[in-house]
């Protein structure tokens, strides 16, 4: 055994099952170690992007950490965006970094980087391993450091020697900490806090936007006439029908100011009080009222569910939540499906709605046409929606793709702009290859349609030309279908309302990866 | 005028031409100022590793450097692969860094992260700007600070409101400093190492590689029978008929030690002692002879070019060099035009080799079979080779990319690795939008075919399926044709090397972009 066999071990004894790689020639010990282990699942990603945004799409659905299998400092560069997005969703992830032979390092060979300062930006816990032997405890500890809070990015540093010299055994499992209980007191204050308001809101985030939270936060609703209202970019939402529905905070700072406005207290559990997403000229950055008072009862990596439960009890509210969303009224034929003009973003949104498989996955990286899906699809059937979580770009299919390994039984929908689907678009290979049930829907309004909105936002006057053209997707035309084929993926393209939503009907009732470039014609808002 | 134009102002004023870019909301006003003004082209990359690259390939072949505009931490993460190859050729660069306004940093908001930590990694230099006013200052000092020594990275990170707030002027121009010239003494100390030698080399890197140092070097070689060796993977090499020929290190160490044994004597110019890329068990990383003395007579950031100029001189070294590579004897055909067997590394390295364009770009990213081209091509028309310095795969496209925006009457052929291509495939659409004269040769192996060597050399044992499957890059096939024409490059498949020589032919022969995806049947060396 060498150390890299004994880290493997550790970390199939520690419940880690998948591991998302991207290998080089520092992991082949890590990669050949898996190769002869049967309790680890290898999936391959053609670029390291994909590699941890399907790990956090694994993590968001399962609760617990994937690996990913990285090279070195650059490789580890290649998937920070998406470990950023992993670090703002607070899921457990584990990440592998092979680095040069300890002695090798002094050389400074041409990819020798310092690749602890690499980890360090997104990573919750980083450790360099000290020995063949400390490699297996590293692994033991990263798993512990993953699952502790809501979750954490851990990285465990490999010198390419610690992972091929002999080595001792595998390391003792630790124990994973329990989420922090809210102090009696505090659920007694919050109580009171909102029995005392005229117009009080909780507002939701982490966990506390799963079914058994949201149960709650609905009673409490009933019970005190609170508004519930959720992050606007949340790791994982449950909705649909029969769900409680939650208000989503708008992205735009203008509309989030007028949602809140008229509130006088808010109760925070799982979230903190917004912000904008970035700031504009002479507008606040601070979305809460100024005569608003604020609780900040749970975060997210306390115990938000129980909270919601205790904060439910305190103030007996059982009267079962009456902000449910209802099934829609049922109609002989789909509007959307007769019709033959432009496709827009909400004849888009009504099929999806009405087509929607129960208990579908639905990941958000559509961006502005992303806006107004979503409260289209407010009584689609009960199905999780994953959004972009820390506004990297990228995410959205690989998330889709760890979302399908996480639950194989489940479709997911890739509702996808086509300026992010480019940053990533190597994940559709994996796709692929591991035949995920996922249908992408690429939203292609040819442009990066958000900056031309931030564009008059921020002031920065009347575009020229050339202004336009670092914002614009045409000239050429990107030709989703090929691209996708070319990756394996059967992909079809639907430039009408009709179109699409056969097409769509198709996808979802067929098992396997499948990519529809929906061309659509959008009015901007804003 | 604001901060915004004031540095854009103060950039074109010192030289800079050409930004690569893939802005967001935090760098509007940035993209509005570039928009306004005629001194800087703005190419839209679909990721920011393609604008790395991109401003890499360009300053490679122009000595100057190119901006890329980048959108806060993550859009710099992006960004970090290629830039770490940058820095690894030494060549000259400004990234343009957004950042939130200074007032919205404190609020955390998602997309908030240190972008200085992330700068910091592959940065010569980095600025942060102070203020409105002192924006400009620092586009100044960027400019001095990336073409200080051979070139280095300097990094300007611009918080928004610094861009729009109100600014005065733009700033005055700083001087660039001269590259220091080695010393006299230094220069007689290296002639009589080289006089005394029983077996000498030079060792040449950086800008030794360009035709007056090569040409210096090879009158040194005549008057002292110095053998002329470059590293592996320089930055640009300027070869092919009628230039003097340079044996290049060999990238497996065990090949390294042999081309360096016998060797009494290495002066190095421009160039460190080489070791190992990797590390592997039980091997040296130290490539040099024991008993060999080394003499480091110019660091890449001296005035290599002019210290060859003086060896050559103090050593009255004025006979032509007798190592200059000769043309190819006329054939009545070419062999690979006529064969119609598999398509290997050979046949292909004969097509490149008889067709290769006067005065081409190469970009050499096609990894193992890269190692079968590079001796094939030395009968080539006289040609610039491109390497990747870093080792951090995903450059070749955009340096192809940069070097053509560069050099547009010159015609640029990109050898290209598919797994490589893929890191950084959003490279072809940006070919297409501006039209850049690149054939890109994509050597289709279907795998990561240098970790399947690899594996052996690091004595991982026997490889299972599953180790297999990591490396592997079928399970689909990537059809690289589509792919390309879903970005609007257009595209061909060759399978026989007289199918891959006709395919050439026609591509190199017509301007604008080309793809052709080329299967090769390879037998792995090592």
């Amino acid at each position: 055994m060498n150390g890299a066999d004994n880290l493997l071990d550790t970390l199939i004894a520690g419940g880690v099952e998948v591991c998302f790689a991207n290998p080089g020639t520092s992991e082949m010990q890590l990669v050949s170690a898996i190769g002869n282990r049967d309790g680890m699942r290898a999936i391959l990603c053609l670029f390291e992007g994909v590699a941890s945004g399907a790990a956090d799409g694994y993590a968001r659905m399962t609760d617990t950490p994937a690996l990913t299998l990285l090279h070195l400092g650059s490789g580890f560069a290649n998937s920070m965006a998406n470990q950023h997005n992993a670090m703002r969703a607070h899921v457990p992830l584990i990440n592998l970094v092979g680095d040069h032979a300890t002695w090798h390092q002094q050389y400074d060979a041409p990819l020798t980087s310092d690749v602890a300062a690499h980890a360090a930006i997104p990573s919750d816990w980083v450790r360099v391993s000290e020995s063949p032997d400390d490699l297996a405890q590293a692994g033991a500890e990263a798993i512990q450091a993953a699952q502790t809070g809501a979750g954490g990015i851990a990285t465990v540093i490999v010198p390419a020697n610690h992972a091929w010299e002999d080595a001792k055994v595998a390391a003792e499992p630790l124990p994973v900490p329990r989420r922090t209980r809210v102090p009696e007191a505090s659920i007694a204050r919050a109580a009171a806090v909102l029995k005392s308001a005229r117009t009080p809101a909780l507002f939701l985030g982490g966990r506390a936007l799963r079914e058994p939270g949201l149960d709650a936060a609905g009673r409490i609703a009933r019970a005190t006439g609170a508004r519930l209202l959720c992050e606007t970019f949340s790791a994982r939402l449950q909705r649909g029908v029969g769900r409680v529905a939650v208000e989503r905070l708008p992205y735009f700072a203008e509309e989030a100011l007028q949602a809140l406005a008229g509130l006088d207290r808010i109760v925070f559990i799982g979230a903190r009080p917004p912000v904008s997403f970035f700031a504009y000229p002479g507008k606040p950055s601070w979305l809460t009222p100024e005569d608003c008072e604020t609780l900040e009862l749970a975060t997210v990596d306390e115990d938000v569910e129980q909270a919601l439960l205790d904060l439910a009890d305190a103030l007996s509210a059982h009267e079962p939540a009456n902000v449910v969303a209802p099934a829609p009224e049922p109609e002989v034929e789909t509007p959307a499906a007769t019709q033959h003009g432009p496709l827009t973003p909400l004849a888009l949104g009504q099929s999806l709605s009405a087509l929607l498989p129960e208990n579908a996955i639905v990941t958000d990286e559509a961006a502005t046409c992303g806006m107004a899906l979503y409260p289209l699809t407010t009584q689609a059937a009960a199905h999780d929606w994953l959004s972009l979580t820390g506004g990297a770009i990228g995410i959205g299919l690989p998330l889709a793709l760890g979302a399908s390994v996480a639950c194989p039984e489940r479709k997911v929908v890739a509702l996808q702009a086509d300026g992010s689907a480019m940053y990533t678009v190597q994940a559709l290979w994996t796709m692929a290859r591991e035949q995920t049930d996922v249908t992408v829907v690429i939203m292609n309004n040819r442009s990066y349609a958000i900056l031309n909105i931030e564009l008059a936002r921020v002031g920065a006057g009347t575009p020229t030309p050339k202004t336009l053209s670092m914002l614009d997707l045409s000239r050429p035309d990107i030709d989703w279908v090929e691209i996708a084929r070319g990756m394996g993926v059967p992909a079809t393209r639907a430039t009408t309302p009709a179109e699409f939503h056969e097409q769509f009907e198709a996808a979802v009732a067929r098992p396997g990866p499948a990519l529809i470039d929906a061309v659509v014609t959008q009015e901007l808002p804003g």
